[in-house]
């Protein structure tokens, strides 16, 4: 059978994960890469060829079988013409990836933020499979989000909506300057930074909890995991901490829900791993906050794919592009 | 040539607005009658029907010449059954408004929330004209709002998205309690009441201000609209309440448009008819606060249409559901 092979690569700023995938978004093979960005845009590009390549010879295929291939990148990108506008992380700006790798590989290539990606493999595949209207809401370092709407990615005017962490929710007073140069942004206030923040002003206060120990006395080594971690181990201050930054996440959600009435929002990202400590309180909030019609139509749900989601979306992506009729006919989507 | 009459139908809580118009939407007759709700549905439900009608014969037609009738009703509402869900200003309880008058009229109809079609009306024929991702805001009694994405309506999972006004933007000690029952929310800081209470607030304060001499004396007269006729004659205690509902309206909108990327913000209802001296400030902080790509995306200009926003949306909303080809080959959407 020719063409039975869609190709999603994940690229990051740490590494480029690339899985090879049937039609069916069942992944086949997969290659894990470190980016090594400071090599420059070239040793990036060449990395992120191989590794389809890789991926592909090892699922026992050849370029010839590959009906497509999905790259999520961070940053302002322009999907229309498959340039990455800006990419701090990476260093990069106005990368012509798209046309690189199409050139390289001989294959039709699309490229797409990756939080849009993310919240696309989890609309199809993950905690959002049957949802209409989904909001991808990723809670880390930052607070990003992508939006689906009637099952496809929304993504805006300019190719940047869904910039969720930099909604104000809060007064000047709350939490610290933001990155983006406002206060009271939602990303301030409930990001992993923020945990961590919140975390070690209460032991600098006195507080008893288990944090102190799990970093060995030395608080400046508090994260969010190990926020979470103690919070998992029972740790009451641990817990309290969560369910600030669960408040905040409530407000923020609870506005999104009044905003846009959507069927599904899925919480993903590395904080979201600690699961119901956070999203039980979330859901209280939204339940308390969001006008009735619009938080009846919703459910708020852990995200499922992990770190896989990207890459699930990248293959997404291509099987929503493709109009090759052996892709068509075999996706689940 | 048959069927070449569209009728859209502005339902409020004070008056009843019915407009013919070609499939340019080209208004061609126009009736108004009172709404009259404390006479009963069935009452409210002829005086809409009878308006149809007269429209129709004022136009020079019969109802053989009409394509379809479309109504803009206050919401929740349900579009694809044809079903007001709950319309407190009407004390309307599930009324089955679409079937009612298909069978009074024999003509398709298509009803629709008042502020979606407001959106929908602007978005085609007002100031979104050429947008493509708009959203709508109406400022008076209350902050509502409309969105459109990719040029068609987006009413979310259940019908009821665009609740711009319940969007928390401030902690709990900023203003009035809301009448959702919240703190914050972007309605109870922004919108004509808000205002007029910033006023009396000055007023009691003795700020000096003519808009004292335009109450004579009385301040519990203070409305929104007697703030914007002083700060339009130059008086810089009202222009000072107008910026300060601008800051508040300015940080709701960056949210918009870090969330959304839209192209257009329209900003109508009856506080919006100050124009520049709101309008201005609100830039201002946007430009401020919001994303720099998403910024450089999005226009934020005063809404055209006025009072015709919620009929020429409903006959646009027709003219979106026709099939029938004369409609849609002169219409100019």
């Amino acid at each position: 059978m020719a063409r039975p092979l869609v190709v999603g690569v994940d690229l990051g700023g740490t590494k480029v994960a690339t899985a090879a995938a049937g039609c069916d978004a069942a992944i086949v093979s997969r290659v894990t890469r470190p980016t090594e960005p400071e090599r420059g845009v070239d040793a990036v590009v060449a990395t992120i060829i191989e590794s389809v390549e890789e991926a592909v010879a090892e699922a026992g295929a050849t370029l010839d079988d590959v009906a497509g291939v999905g790259v999520g990148s961070p940053g302002p990108l322009n999907p229309e013409i498959g340039v990455v506008t800006f990419a701090p992380n990476l260093k990069w700006h106005d990368v012509p990836l798209g046309a690189l790798m199409r050139q390289a590989l001989g294959v039709p290539t699309y490229i797409e933020n990756d939080a849009n990606l993310a919240a696309l493999g989890e609309a199809r595949y993950g905690a959002g499979r049957g949802s209409k209207n989904m909001i991808y809401i990723t809670v880390s370092t930052g607070i990003g989000g992508g939006l689906i709407f009637d099952g496809e990615i929304y993504s805006g005017s300019s190719f940047v909506a869904g910039e969720i962490g930099h909604m104000t929710i809060a007064d000047e007073d709350e939490g610290p300057r933001c990155g983006c140069g406002n206060y009271g942004c939602l990303e301030s206030l409930a990001s992993g930074p923020a945990i961590a923040r919140m975390a070690r002003e209460l032991i600098r206060h006195g507080e008893e909890t288990m944090i102190v120990d799990l970093v060995q006395g030395n608080i400046e080594l508090v994260t969010s995991e190990v926020v979470g971690r103690a919070a998992l181990a029972g740790d009451a201050a641990a817990i309290a901490i969560l369910g600030k930054a669960a408040d905040y996440l409530g407000i923020g959600i609870a506005n999104l829900v009044n905003i846009l009435n959507p069927d599904t929002i899925v919480i993903g990202g590395g904080v979201s791993r600690v699961g119901e400590i956070l999203l039980e309180p979330v859901r209280e909030v939204v339940a308390e906050r969001a006008l009735k019609p619009a938080f009846e139509a919703v459910r708020i749900v852990q995200a499922e794919l992990g770190p896989d989601a990207g890459v699930v979306g990248a293959v997404c992506l291509v099987l929503s592009k493709l109009k090759t009729r052996e892709c068509r006919t075999g996706a689940r989507s």
